[in-house]
């Protein structure tokens, strides 16, 4: 029998865990070496297969592998790049079919969120019309954590704990200055559509915290006025108020408050930011003195502080995907499923790759504070296994000793 | 003998050691019982003292003492608030005096900045004045680096190990995305006046990491023209760019960045940000996709990725304050001396209160590569001693275990 090769390819934003994935793919490829010939990274993503750019993993060693599990952002480059419709754009599918025949390529790993789940259903119809039949198999990565059929999404996990860690650690530090000068700290978190990011700042609470006050998510429309006067009671309350702010809160009327910025002085559009928004509405309006931090890059970078649990999903969903394609499985994602809550237990699963596609898994009614502005404590259940453990990257000088190899490309 | 009571006082902006400094305070005071006997805090500072708000030491175990240690913000709360001329605010001074008085103060820490070691030297020569003596002893603390006298201080380097790491992060996320996607990066950092934090932003590069491409720190004014030629050149080169900007950055004509926002949607002024400025620079003006973000508190917080070298010393400067008043030392801030660069080896000095007060300590001019918008790499030399070691707080429930205890005041 030959040898199967692998395609690998990361998508979309990256994570402090996708390189996670990758390693867990290769190592696994490398362990069962009777199976599996060359696994193959494209160079920023799907973009490597049209362009026929790969990377053989050959080229890292053992320890670099190992190196890859603790490095964040994606080692191989990403893309944003989404496959169009089949019916009108076939030209793109079958340049990348006709790539993956020259390069023997059998089994196509799709790292990625919503989309690239369903450009792997896609790719996998055309390779059958082509008679170049592809085990299309996606490995689930988002910070977001709105795939459907898994009960997390690796990328997630490690955010969530950033996010905690950070509002638990802002929050001591406005309530030391209260009395005298910053009354309101105001957090502001990726998620556009959805707040799982933002919810999960519930988490800084565990250990005896009282922060975040207000939580703010995109599933939830802000009233500015109610805003304004549970800042004002938060602060009558307790000293002192923080915000946690996803960065696609609307308004009332259904606008991203992030859209609402003005002109700078050079007459440009202001770029978005949830925080100095609400920062400007809260010192001019309300009169307190407030800070404001946006975590942007950091917060799904930060590997430094990753969730030994998301980290160990994420390796291990990166080697099931290659124990799938060896019992021939395709057109599958794989995923977490929660066997238990407490003790946590989970376990790999998969789900066809046509249902998870394109579908937004939004936060749950029931995860809502009846005003809205905040997340349910119950809610903290559902956070709390995803961030346990921690899973510290090798350092050298002071510093994470992140992979850094430049890369051959052929 | 009678005993000697303490009174300790946290002042201005606070950090991830301040607390650290407290803990080798009381813990040493309670190793010298003989000679000492309660240890008071300041309620929010300096103002505690003036209110007649003390918080008794005494109330906390010695494990709580412990979790100080790594407990990030002002336990005992701080303040922005000055005490004003000798001259002019007799009264103010009076006040104090007969507080120290009532509760049997002999010993005044101060642990603050530049303004706070001002103060504690005033109080010196007023005491006298009024023949109530009291030993004042400062103990430095300010993430900005800017105190004279004292070849660093506790919470810079913890905020430069932050900096450092989450440049390095965001680092590999940029360069993960720049074919397709954002292709700019920009990080702000504190550092109104110096730009000691910002520079501290090149350790990013000890392992092998290419970023930060552009620092931008107060002592050099921006040529905004210069800055955008800059950014395309790093990314004609490296096909990314990564930016670290202090929050004090000006242009040309002097003015603060930040403050040549615009107005917002409902007409106020938009609260600064160097980093949203710089970024519709770079997309209106360059073209590029960019990301930003600020740090803010999140940089002089984060207790979780301390320096241990910066824990160590905060704490040794707080035993050593108190080891200090055992020898009847008075008008003295205690200082960290550099005795040997490599291998690192630091010592405690001291140095006048009078000579270190109101003095800002600028970044060298030998410290800035010519362009003015880089840090020459030979000033790692003074920076990487700065973030060595880990000093990770104690963990629960996946986040550090920090110190959240409601303080009686008496």
């Amino acid at each position: 029998m030959s040898k199967k090769n692998i395609f690998y390819a990361q998508s979309g934003g990256v994570t402090a865990v996708i390189n996670a994935s990758a390693a867990g793919v290769i190592q696994s490829a490398r362990e069962h070496s009777d199976f599996f010939g060359n696994v193959y990274a494209g160079a920023n993503g799907i973009l490597g297969a049209l362009n026929n750019q790969l990377i053989d993993t050959a080229q890292l060693s053992d320890q670099e592998v190992q190196q890859l599990k603790y490095t964040p952002g994606g080692a191989f480059g990403s893309c944003r790049y989404k496959l169009k419709d089949l019916e009108t754009h076939q030209a793109e599918y079958e340049q990348l079919i006709k790539v993956f025949k020259a390069r023997d390529i059998q089994v196509f790993m799709y790292n990625g969120g919503g989309d690239s789940q369903d450009t792997a259903h896609k790719v996998s119809m055309m390779a059958d019309q082509l008679n170049h039949p592809i085990q299309c198999i996606g490995i689930p990565k988002t910070i977001d954590n709105d795939l459907a059929l898994t009960d997390n999404c690796p990328g997630f996990g490690s955010v969530a704990k950033y996010v905690a860690i950070s509002t638990l650690e802002a929050s001591l530090d406005v309530a030391s200055m209260a009395q005298t000068s910053t009354k309101v700290f105001i957090l502001e978190v990726m998620g556009r559509h959805t707040g799982w990011i933002a919810a999960s700042s519930i988490l800084a609470r565990e250990n005896g915290g009282m922060a975040p006050h207000i939580i703010l998510c995109p599933e939830r429309k802000l009233d500015i006025e109610a805003f304004k006067q549970k800042v004002n009671t938060t602060i009558d309350l307790y000293g002192y108020c923080v915000v946690v702010a996803a960065e696609g809160v609307q308004n009332l009327e259904g606008e991203f408050l992030a859209e609402t910025s003005g002109k700078d002085a050079f007459g440009h559009a202001q770029l978005g930011g949830v925080a100095p928004i609400l920062a400007n509405i809260v010192k001019s309006e309300c009169g307190h003195k407030v800070h404001w931090a946006v975590s942007d890059y950091l917060q799904r970078s930060a590997r430094h502080i990753a969730s030994k649990t998301d980290v160990d999903q994420a390796f291990s969903l990166g080697k099931a995907a290659v124990e799938a394609a060896m019992k021939g499985e395709t057109g599958v994602m794989m995923t977490i499923e929660r066997i238990q809550q407490n003790p946590y237990q989970w376990q790999i699963g998969r789900a066809p790759l046509e249902d998870v596609a394109n579908i937004e898994k939004m936060l749950p009614e029931s995860m809502f504070t009846p005003c809205g502005m905040d997340i349910a404590q119950s809610a903290a259940d559902y956070f709390l296994p995803l961030i346990q453990g921690n899973s510290e990257p090798e350092f050298l000088n002071g510093l994470p000793n992140y992979f850094h190899k430049k890369l051959e490309i052929s």
